[in-house]
């Protein structure tokens, strides 16, 4: 069963390019860190913060072609961990059909706070993040 | 009737944040510059040197939204200029339709740059672009 999550902290590093996004469980007290790049770190900070920008960003994009195409996005899921990566998954549902689209973890949490939509982790992974913090 | 343009040059400029692509026309010889940011300037120079990421980045991820989605890029259209700041369209083909998503120039030229097609100016803005420079 995948595990609901919530953004709980994004640390900008202005020393080096190793930011760091905090998952919390909605429903509990478990959290990871992900470490993502500036740009994507700053563009999350960005829509949690509610600051528009004058054009459509990259983010804004993806979200549009969801849905200009006939679909809009369900949720996301960060559903693997291998070799200290995490990797996601986008899950866009389409006229009932459910496609889903390899993505990394920063990508995907930027566009669940875009679209709002849930983040969900999967138990698995959970239990490996929690090993390795 | 648009022009089909190339990317000639991608300028990185390490003091600030003004980053500069050129654009020439196919053929013939005029050109203009666009102002993007580092992170989109950096996404089009790897792709242009044909550098390879381990994980999908954001303008891969683009066009697997698209492609999972049942389209195909079309070609990506820099169609209005205003106020110094150039507006663009993303065109998406799908089962016979064509689609048209609005977005920055730095990303549909990130975009053309992923998934190799063409880039078109119209021929309004490319005078205008002329004037500006």
């Amino acid at each position: 069963m995948p595990v609901q999550m919530e953004l709980r902290r994004i640390i900008i590093n202005e020393v080096d390019d190793h930011q760091v996004i905090i998952l919390k469980e909605v429903e509990g007290d478990r959290q990871f860190p992900i470490v993502i790049g500036i740009f994507e770190a700053t563009s999350i900070d960005r829509r949690v913060k509610g600051m528009q920008a004058p054009r459509p960003l990259t983010h804004d994009l993806i979200t549009a072609v969801v849905e200009q195409m006939g679909g809009e996005i369900q949720d996301i899921v960060i559903s693997d961990l291998k070799e200290h990566t995490y990797f996601a998954r986008l899950r866009v549902r389409k006229e009932g059909e459910l496609i889903e689209v390899d993505c990394r973890p920063s990508d995907a949490i930027a566009l669940a706070v875009t679209a709002r939509v849930p983040i969900y982790v999967s138990e698995e992974v959970l239990g490996e993040a929690l090993d390795e913090d």
